[in-house]
């Protein structure tokens, strides 16, 4: 935590407003749209430090969701501040349409990578928040296969635009916006824990992915002409580690299998790194824990630490040389502003100075193991796992295994009341809940978290455990 | 300029790579599938203050342009830069699935506005990026009218994600990436200088508006049930001013009047203010010029002054409020980030604090006038009109008429060059081209230019057309 | 009439039930979805001849429609049914994937037909009901295009299945069934006694046209893409002479105007001729009159004489040759059964022997001419047009302008009453509704109505004209 | 056979064209899109009679497939074709705006039968073909639910309009045609002899419906809002028995347990008896055999016995009651023609005056146990199954189990080459090919064939395979 400077002692812009006056004018101005509703009393913070959100109060918040991994490299990291003030020192705004060095450094820190990781030449183009990634790549696949439908994953997540919406499986994000007619032909994620075939990883033989394969059999599954070998589905989206569908990880031979399926078909994979990109699993993107390289790769969220944002797509040369993807193919304002550029040059200099690689596994592993002990005391925690510092923990009845909503859920209310006392003063913790029976705490704390700090949140969850299983 | 600071005095992060060597990584590394390869050469800036953006040669390049109207309150505005600074200080980072105080504030700034000028109750949703905010308007109208379809302009432009696109005029935007089935009927905007009917605005009585009300006379024209009164559109998307359209003015009373059609057939208004909003054209949305109230409203850019994005849409209370528009109906990462609520909040006192109702049309008053004695030397200059500041120049043939895209475009290029010699050394001049005939130069300069730059600027401008001019 | 059997000797099937008794029954068990029920009292007829149906009391109808020009040869013709029941004999059934002579000798009547007077090498592809014509026409557009989306006209009918739907202009028919993705861009069609654009046709110069052409003109008009020439609509979609819309007949530069604008940018036109097809307006196909061939024709209805239904597509060899085409593209159970091919066989032998080339615009100068009389007295007959024997007749106010619905659907009801008295005895009179305020008679008389019948259908029409104004 | 007249007398259409000339026609004229073509030497028919094809040299086929079940009550049936000479001489024309007593009494033929057997009130609407009965029944899906995407089976066929053609499972139907944004989720059909995921029956537990019901689980299996209970989804259209997939049959207890997971979600079940309706498996409809009564039942084909096409939709009274379904809805030219009608109920009343429900099931079994010995001798045939006469035969490698769509092919060419020799004189014999591997014959014999044919069947059938197997 040292790198970050101590909330506490910065500057306070005076507010005459009480909570209950803001959440009044919250009420009759906000949309309530947007997630802030999903509890009852949303929480006010006004500051952060390290792994903390502070409210008005000061009440200390211990976060281990970091912004669904927005914000990797901590709250109010100053490395990472000080390159953004320095940007709007000298260069703070700028039309996309001209460049600027941050910009061309970035792109080929990032394709550059890819070079010699993945020996794939590729290029990088940027744009401002995930979906808007994401529909740019949807725009590659089309111009690529001339069709437009994909296959993606159940319980995937690609954001909410109305594209991203359509490939994304819930149908709740679409069900009030009319019809959606690129809705993606979900397939079942290796969610093994719960196997939509209700079969054991042991002896599965990748069942699930058998299934899918067995879909290019005969044209009567309806997806390919075997005559021509064309697929109705352009690309396949997958997570490598779903996110909000509940950090499910897939077996480490899965996606090599299943790329092969695609090249035989001249489907494209497109990767979404959104919330596991930048070493979230302790490795720069969670497909490399796969051994595969996709066609495509979005990425968003951490790349500036959840500051001014910056996203993009990384895609190989075929796809997107000016050749295939010339000038005005898209773009929108933001899409390669200065300060997002100067931000994610200085993540990727940090990335690189640091040893993520090693340290963010490690700490995971503590992680876990820390909550399997938990998980021998409290027969409710059905399933502990985790990748890296994306970590899963599922809230079940006595059995272990009937999915637990209302437990999850009275946790994280009490974590977010600030009244747990577990280190001697007042405190909150910060916990979200995902996954496909919303039973399922994601777990994605800060890259500088400390053992202590781990300790810590242990503590803090199993006092929030003990006081929901009072309740009853 | 005085409220700038002064850029050259900024750190410089030292550099080694030379232009040369930039592009040349660029050209390895960057997607050309964005706007800046539109041009053969495409500029490197490395500094921007008040009206100017430099290159790293130090050149100075005066800007009429300021990131499509991103810019409205300066580059490097040291009011606006510290209140980043500040909120990066305090509270830099924040999921928006939790609240803070600027939020709140920026929510209720806007909104209340709306109440007090418009009388009108409605509520701000946040998003990040003009594209976003729009795909958030097409999910009120969808969820309210229960169908897809929508009008929009020839001429229009709403941004570049697939819906945002469906529903922009150009077919360019969507020919490579399929099939677009919610492209919107477009209807001639009224651009009178190139009337789409070939009318005269002194006699034409509003004909364009008659004949799109004339659709609804027989349900033969194919858009409504006129036994239940139910259009197959849902709404109208507008921009009161065309943005990359070419910066075009609906006369007064068009949008009142086209309300009117609107309201009798349960059609939604949706006004697209991103580029026009936030006193561009002399009042706070472009749309308050024509006496009328949109159903919803769209905006982004200057509500940050290019700097960490933030968008949003209002919408009257029957359309968004919680009952109908309930938690989670859409959502992204940044959409309600700290620092852009900072920023906005910022931009908002500014507003309340200047006077630029009126300074804004002064100044547009000054550089038309200025404009129009231009044409008057050169007969190539055929059409010259503005709204407060948004201003535009059609380039054409000596006819005055017919459009000259060449000129326009060599003009740019001269102007990028930074070879210019007005004011006794080597500057820049930052103009874009926009329209229909891509022969419009769209001016949006800082509203703290000073008569001095309006007059460098006209300067600048005379002798990149005589240079044009002369290559021929 | 001398071809026909006189019906009235014909084998009655008998029946115990009354009118009351049967209508009863429809209002229990029959779907009132279809067109029975735009009455309020429906006809039962039971016999038919020649221009003649007759109800189950023996009461005559004179029918000016003819079964929207399916029966152009006459009711009960004894020829056609002749050939009908020599087929039943011989081969009344036969699966379509295997052949019989008629089909191919009846493809090559059609096809040699263009090849002959078009000069264009062509096939066929037989279907049965014109909207499923229609659809393999869309299929082989979207086939040759690789894009769905086309114009139509406004006032188009196309048919009621999903897709030709789509491309029909009034939204009536698709206000209930959900989002079509392929609606069509709907043109105004030169409907010259009402035009679009307020023009008069003496001094129009086809402006109608030349708006369609300005479409082409700038990408901003949302098209076309003018770099490449890529036109976002496949083809377009008419009517020679509008069928439901009307009975509209464009002005006789039209189409070949229109075919140059289309061919400029690789737009296809599509001739849907199952309305007016086979001589209906002098010539064999209605686009005859306009010196142009499209590069796909659509026909059904008359080829049978409205028995057995065939329906087809010609199409030009690039388009629909084995190797673009090739088997399996689209089929039927029922699409060249050997009736309906036997049928179309026997009517293109009557069409060769016979001078409807002659006949029928003979007959339609007779019934225009005496229409045109009935003008003179009667101002609420506003508009007398006809092309062949497809005629036209407007009912509207005093002004003999605006459109009088309520006068053409009380002089319709007046006629299927069977109550008329012209002639010296009690007589029905079967007209039918069309145009874009539904005041407009469209008349498709049988090719055979004789100097006598027409006579008595213009005493019969102004006998239910005289009692309607009474009714007032 | 008594009931038909011997072809053989029937008088003949004199023709001077050889085969070889008319085939050079068909290459020449006749569009190759249609399934004529599947095979390389297409034979033509020129008479038929009971269950025997004739070719213009005489050569009979035996006929084990009747035009897809087209054809259930024998090729030239006397009685139907009297019938249809009756209305012909009658009524043979109507336009279907205005009432027939024959499109009444078949209406409540139908929909009566459904009252008594089924206590379901209903309505009948009339249309031509079965895709346009098959889009209507998507009209009234979309009408009741707002929702147009649906369920559908692998292996399933419905059409191949555009509407039908999004709801089959093959893509090869959709491939060249655009996006089909109504694309149809294809569910496994349980095809137990290969069962999707592996399971034998015996044991299965209907395996198939469970995963098809886990997808209801969870709004993250992507079809169901668990809070509202809407599913993405507003229909399942099922064949109780597919026809092209194969003649697969569903086990007995599967509908109805599907049926109550459909109407737990409000998802209307639509049962497509085009092919399998009227008798085929030895029930009125298919779906009789499980105990289930659908919410639309869509039918064709053999309601006329191949003749003049009538096809339609029965749909339960809240579906398809005036009120919401009103005038105007949908319509045909031929939807309810005259001649359809009378042949339908022609057809009505010899299904009223016989005991197919026991003769069909009779033959069938018989015919099963001739094949089921055939199969003793020659492990090539895999799977000898069926319902009534619709009957299936899988040819297989020696294993029994391996689909050889090639042994299938050589045997369908040498019974169509008209070569075999059994029963001491030169035959052919009619097979057609089916299922998901192209590898089945999918026989579909005439109720009123003879044990003797039968048997000639059979035999016929072996030394066709006979003959093949030596081809190797």
């Amino acid at each position: 935590m040292s790198k970050v400077k101590n909330a506490k002692n910065g500057t306070q812009l005076k507010s005459q407003m009480t909570d209950e006056e803001l959440l009044k004018l919250e009420a009759k101005y906000c949309s309530w749209g947007d997630t802030v509703h999903y509890v009852d009393k949303p929480n006010i913070f006004s500051e952060c430090a390290g792994c903390y959100l502070y409210d008005r109060n000061g009440t200390e918040f211990l976060d281990l969701q970091m912004w669904y991994s927005a914000g990797n490299f901590g709250y109010n990291n100053k490395r990472i501040n000080d390159a953004l003030i320095r940007q709007v020192d000298k260069l703070p705004q700028l039309a996309c349409q001209y460049l600027h060095e941050e910009k061309i450094r970035l792109a080929a820190s990032l394709a550059g990578r890819m070079e010699r990781t993945a020996e794939e030449k590729g290029r990088i183009h940027f744009n401002v928040g995930g979906s808007q990634a994401l529909e740019d790549s949807l725009k590659l696949v089309r111009r690529q296969a001339g069709r437009s439908l994909v296959f993606a994953f159940m319980g995937g997540y690609h954001g909410r635009t109305l594209g991203a919406s359509a490939i994304t499986s819930s149908f709740r994000y679409r069900e009030h916006y009319g019809h959606f007619g690129e809705r993606a032909l979900f397939v079942p994620f290796p969610y093994c824990f719960r196997c939509f075939y209700g079969k054991k990883r042991d002896s599965c033989d990748l069942y699930c992915l058998k299934q899918f394969e067995k879909l290019f059999e005969s044209e009567y599954y309806g997806v390919i002409d075997r005559k021509t070998n064309v697929c109705e589905f352009a690309a396949f989206y997958v997570e490598a580690v779903q996110g909000t569908g509940g950090y499910q990880i897939a077996p480490r031979e899965y996606f090599a299998e299943l790329k092969k399926v695609l090249d035989r078909h001249n489907i494209l994979m497109v990767d979404d790194e959104i919330q596991m990109g930048f070493f979230r699993t302790g490795k720069f993107w969670a497909i490399e824990h796969f051994d595969v390289t996709p066609d495509i790769i979005v990425f968003g969220k951490a790349l500036t630490n959840g500051m001014n944002p910056i996203s993009g797509v990384w895609a190989k040369e075929k796809l997107i040389s000016p050749k295939v993807f010339g000038p005005g193919s898209t773009h929108s304002t933001f899409s390669s502003n200065p300060q997002g550029t100067a931000l994610g040059l200085e993540v990727m200099k940090i990335i690189e100075e640091s040893d993520f690689a090693v340290e963010v596994p490690k700490k995971g592993r503590y992680f876990i193991s820390r909550l399997k002990s938990l998980q021998k005391k409290y027969p409710q925690i059905g399933d502990v796992d985790g990748l890296g510092l994306a970590l899963r923990v599922e809230m079940c009845e006595k059995d272990g295994f009937t999915p637990n909503k209302r437990l999850a859920d009275t946790m994280e209310e009490i974590g977010l009341s600030g009244t747990l006392s577990t280190g001697g003063k007042k405190r909150g913790l910060v916990l979200d809940i995902g996954g496909y029976y919303k039973n399922t705490f994601t777990m994605a704390p800060s890259f500088y978290i400390t053992q202590e700090e781990i300790d810590l949140g242990i503590d803090l969850f199993e006092e929030a455990l003990i006081r929901a299983l009072k309740r009853g």
